[in-house]
């Protein structure tokens, strides 16, 4: 496609809406925009190209913007559709002639009507790496009219902890093809450390690009609060309403719900299993001088499901040996008491609460530092002072799929 | 400093030893190895500028790397100390030669009896923008031997989250330096996600440069595995035994210790407490229809502590409507019912635990993403189907230590 043809045939060129849905609503709560260019008689294709070819002016390309800008908000407005509006803008569209040309657009708008805070920016946070400050004020003003920010492409090129933060957006958009393009172990780490980024900023979720069930699924287990794909439905030229899903997202996510919670109480049985089987060792607890002794009893009682063992005060302090499996032996390694684990994150927040409801705890999944395995810990207070750590190895948890998530 | 002055005068250049302290034992585990250039008679002056001159030969560099590598390790093969060497090294001096110069002198020293897995290897993933897949590469390669790789400058250029987790390193190397140069509150954000990162990858974290007690106490209170810096121990021509520490670290993390404790028992309290009124209220309730009058009672005994509640089934539905606080008035928000709310990251757990135990709960702190404020949820099992969710404000979080961290 030749720019100039593009620039010049601005009435062929028309705005496609992508619905976005809600995982609380479970209906379409906004449409991203998207281009289209006619060749020919009914041949639509993407202005993908136009935008991301270097060598098109800005100028064309912010002319192409404020053609589809006008066009979707006139549509949405005439149609009285409600919910948001997720436009796109590199780093560069944004700065040309000082991002004013998007801002008079939509103060145009917001006199018919149409509130700034329905527009979703959505920006690429990798684009910005040589004009971060200037752009980064640049949506500072923006989000002062309540314009509201989405960053693009999160997970791969966009992962930078502290730019993301500083950007302070409300929406981090994920793009789901990583979920098949990546090692999944690995993807799933860089998840967990987003979501839990997500949380503390106070941005929400947005998966895009799904296409599956599997996806839809994964989306809605890592806190995604927005999906889109064509899984939920296509870009089309018309602003579809929430008859027209083909999906019924309130029907899949329930079953979601009650997989999940199947697992969750399966996980819950093995604590309290566990729990059960600890209990029934303590008329043998015989004070800290004879740890080791006991922690041999215990090691018989979680042969199958246990790799390593070790005794704690309230403290963090390790008062006994380690005890460690290998090649099916159980081995007491003395050396590693009076280590002190409080410095682990939830450590001591873990012992005071096993201490105050004298109940068992099990940990999060994890890396192990000494193995790298993913691993889980099952605690236990033996008195109000002495807690027992028990380590699930991985060969256990990969068996029991309620354990792995 | 003139390069060829330092290159023709290699008997000028010493190794200085920077001791790193653990906190699982409260001693050195190793030396971060530095180099200094005698000018005139007794001035040593840091090698830092020599390194960091991007016109100075990288041959040059590597010249003066080996040099420094083989005075350390025969230092500590003389002396007979154990622990940990670590060493830095920029992309352009791994791959000068193919980082073959590196393992030839570490395999020499090997038949010396240096084992390889004591050498750690500090890297700056942002330094390997442009070559990552071959120097990748070259680090899985080293790690074969037994290598230790640590990321270093984490958290400001390095916070790629996916870069970071490909490496797969041992250490995680996060710059003190960053608690006084940045917003506090946005870099607790990023340490947090880190350390979670941290936990589920496998690597230790390592916190150099600190410089005081806060210091000391911000690198325990966030996971922080090794420490070091000039509140510990500065760099010196010896290699410092325990003795030597300025700083008694046990007891330092002693108080650490006894003083999270203390928050972490008034933060009990506090879920006691709250537990307590509301079971006090239980006998009003008068089931889901009746939901709203219910909740109302609620914000009575809340006034203080809250600002917006709401209750919902097991399946994540909100069954009521949201109450919310404006201007010191309660105000019941009904469209805000039949929201779902299981897609966040441990709802159902937190719902399931509630059930399963018949406890209320704590949150974490994070951040709200209607206001964008940090808070608090404080949930509780009404029955074994429906539960409340009440939302405490940063306002009140902020004066009540315990809450805060």
């Amino acid at each position: 496609m030749d720019p100039l043809d593009i620039i010049g045939n601005l009435h062929k060129v028309k705005p496609v809406y992508q619905p976005v849905v809600s995982a609380i609503r479970h209906k379409i709560i906004g449409y991203e925009v998207l281009g289209r260019f006619r060749q020919g008689e009914e041949n639509w294709c993407s202005l993908k190209n136009f935008f991301h070819d270097g060598d098109v002016p800005e100028e064309f390309k912010v002319d192409v913007d404020q053609h589809l800008l006008k066009l979707a908000i006139s549509e949405m407005l005439d149609s009285k559709r409600t919910g948001f509006l997720f436009i796109n803008r590199t780093a560069n569209e944004l700065l040309f002639n000082n991002g004013e040309d998007l801002l008079e657009t939509l103060l145009y708008y917001k006199e018919k009507g149409f509130s700034l805070n329905r527009v979703v920016l959505e920006v690429t946070e990798h684009d910005f790496e040589e004009r971060f400050e200037e752009l980064n004020h640049l949506l500072l003003y923006y989000k002062t009219y309540g314009i509201q920010i989405a960053i693009d492409h999160i997970g791969v090129k966009s992962s930078n902890i502290d730019r993301i933060r500083q950007l302070e957006p409300h929406i981090l958009k994920i793009d789901t093809k990583m979920i098949r393009d990546h090692n999944r172990e690995g993807f799933q780490d860089v998840m967990f450390s987003l979501s839990m980024l997500a949380q503390r900023i106070g941005a929400a979720l947005l998966f895009e690009n799904i296409e599956d069930d599997f996806q839809l699924h994964f989306a809605w287990k890592h806190g995604g609060r927005f999906y889109q794909g064509f899984y939920l439905a296509k870009p089309e030229f018309q602003m579809r309403s929430n008859d027209y899903l083909t999906l019924n997202t309130r029907d899949k996510i329930n079953s979601y719900i009650q997989r999940e919670k199947n697992l969750i109480e399966q996980r819950l049985s093995f604590v309290l299993f566990w729990e059960q089987k600890v209990k029934e060792l303590l008329p043998k607890w015989d004070g800290a001088k004879k740890v080791d002794p006991f922690i041999e009893l215990v090691t018989e009682k979680f042969d199958q499901e246990s790799f390593r063992m070790f005794v704690c005060n309230g403290d963090g302090l390790q008062i006994s040996s380690n005890f460690r499996k290998r090649d099916e032996i159980w081995e007491p390694e003395p050396h590693k008491k009076g280590s002190n684990w409080a410095f682990r994150p939830y450590f001591l927040e873990n012992v005071m609460q096993m201490k105050t409801w004298n109940k068992g705890r099990l940990s999060d999944i994890y890396s192990d530092i000494e193995t790298k395995d993913m691993i889980r810990t099952f605690s236990y207070p033996l008195t109000g002072q002495y807690f027992l750590f028990i380590d699930i190895p991985y060969t256990f948890i990969y068996e029991n799929e309620c354990l792995l998530i």
